[in-house]
């Protein structure tokens, strides 16, 4: 069926047509990607895709890097925002090790996807080669279409990969870096002029590049890999929930990869992030939520999860018929 | 515990502080009405306020009066969207019978809090005594008080009820008719223009009222309860999760008869009911969505469940010390 046949379910049950406006539309786009508009089969998933970047020693974050592989740690120990709300919402949370620099855990409660200890620092050179590049995409694409969840929500973790999602955002979109960048999760005034500093000499060594020679410019593993899991989830007809500035780079590399693959994408929520207003325009993506969040790790697709499920029950409802409602006035 | 030690108990959790943004106050605001921490003790409900409006025979809905009885033989047959939205979320549905003219159903399947069997029409002179409004507002106290969930979600149907929503509005807040009118479930130009030269007549009747004059003048019979299931619900420290414009309009007449009680209310959504931004700004309310939807049934308030309960559960984070996580570079 295609959306219109959708809403056309909609439009006959007992309620004004249109009236539930964004749910309405969220319900169409869910069922067009899934092809399923059962209520309350729609099982969904997390995914927190981590790596290092090695642009992270130009001090372009407010923590340290060590913070990456001791969040890996939190994750599996089920301590973080991620999993305080997953777990709230009954929904798995799956941990992919892109390349962390210290994981500080038996490597056998991560999935390993490792492209290496933590990327170059793109200030200096390419972030990876091309190969890692390409690598990076195919593993995530396996994963992606292997997943078994209908709605899959991907999250990351990785000090300094608002950099890199930044400087990713300014080669795919040509958006100046100034437009795109923002705190990450708290740098302060000076730090924020330095960090623009930073990326505005890494955005330097290039001009505008094709998709994989962006992701091996500028990284990171974990972005490149979430960006093939888009890839892949889209492909198997899973409904991809994107969520703050660093997934929806990567869901700018995927469109940008698979050009068409945007129809499965939900986009979240509108992150704090400056740069991801700009973005968001660029990609002309209209995100459910907007609640000032920061964090990235997946927090802001758990979110929508509920939202979405509940869009898809809709279609449960009775018509006007069934229930013998009457219709309105004028249409007498 | 008051909201400063909240939110200390957060800023200690596993993320920068203040990268939850939204969700960190919504959480605050909560435990600071239930005094409660705990993830995953937050039950929820919804209660449907139906009442009948005689302002209808003046034509300023799109729909017949019959829906109203129809509509709630609907949400008693579980096929309403709040039903599908209801059950996707596991939350349990009441409906309350404030005074439907037509009831379809065995009155016993429905709580019975008639007050007549509808309004009087109030372009035409007082919609009730100054006796029923009153007993309006304190069955709805009582009703509020003995809800025993903690995240109490308040709907209604009643056809023309958006007409006596836009009156008490007006005549609590002092805003213009033509501020807050807006086409309900869906009257078309010429029906808005209808409306609005009845709406204004009717307000034109009376000055500013004092809440329960507004009441009684304007209507209606569940607006009323619904008000009075506010004050009852925030005076026994329930989260009262406030819907759409009419919801709001019940809001504004609690607030107005027990000031304080918006410490304990959530405004779920903003409804693509003109009027809704108006009291919304008027209120100093800030809504969590904004989906452009109007139909009211407590569909907008149901959808802020799962992101209350999100929000508690960030209680249950690891703090930096608990996960031993290094904290900021510049805090070291």
């Amino acid at each position: 069926m295609n959306s219109r046949t959708f809403q056309q379910l909609l439009d006959q049950k007992t309620k004004p047509i249109g009236s539930l406006g964004g749910l309405e539309e969220l319900a169409v786009r869910v069922a067009s990607v899934t092809n399923d508009t059962r209520p309350g089969t729609l099982s969904a998933s997390l995914t927190i895709f981590a790596a290092d970047h090695g642009i992270a020693e130009e001090g372009v974050s407010a923590f340290p890097q060590e913070v990456t592989g001791q969040m890996v740690s939190n994750f599996l120990a089920e301590g973080a925002a991620a999993n305080a709300i997953a777990g709230e919402l009954g929904i798995p949370v799956a941990v992919v090790d892109c390349g962390v620099k210290d994981v500080l855990v038996s490597r056998e409660d991560l999935i390993n996807m490792r492209l290496g200890a933590g990327t170059a620092n793109s200030a200096q050179g390419p972030a990876m080669s091309q190969e890692v590049a390409a690598k990076a995409i195919s593993q995530g694409q396996s994963y992606g279409r292997s997943l078994t969840s209908k709605i899959v929500c991907f999250g990351e973790m990785g000090i300094a990969n608002t950099s890199s999602a930044t400087l990713l955002a300014n080669k795919l979109s040509g958006i100046l870096i100034a437009d795109l960048i923002g705190r990450g999760t708290g740098v302060d005034d000076a730090g924020l002029k330095h960090k623009k500093s930073v990326l505005e000499r890494a955005a330097a060594r290039t001009g505008r590049l094709a998709p994989i020679d962006a992701l091996a410019e500028v990284g990171g593993f974990e972005i490149g890999t979430m960006a093939g899991a888009m890839i892949g989830a889209c492909a198997s007809n899973k409904v991809v929930v994107v969520d703050g500035f660093i997934a929806t780079a990567a869901s700018a590399l995927a469109r940008a990869l698979a050009p068409g693959c945007e129809a499965s994408m939900i986009y979240a929520h509108r992150s704090a992030e400056q740069g991801h207003t700009a973005m968001l325009e660029w990609l002309k993506a209209k995100p459910l939520l907007d609640l000032q969040m920061r964090l990235g790790e997946g927090t802001g697709a758990l979110l929508a999860v509920p939202i979405i499920r509940a869009s898809v029950s809709l279609f449960g409802m009775a018509s006007f018929t069934d229930a013998r409602v009457s219709g309105r006035s004028a249409d007498k």
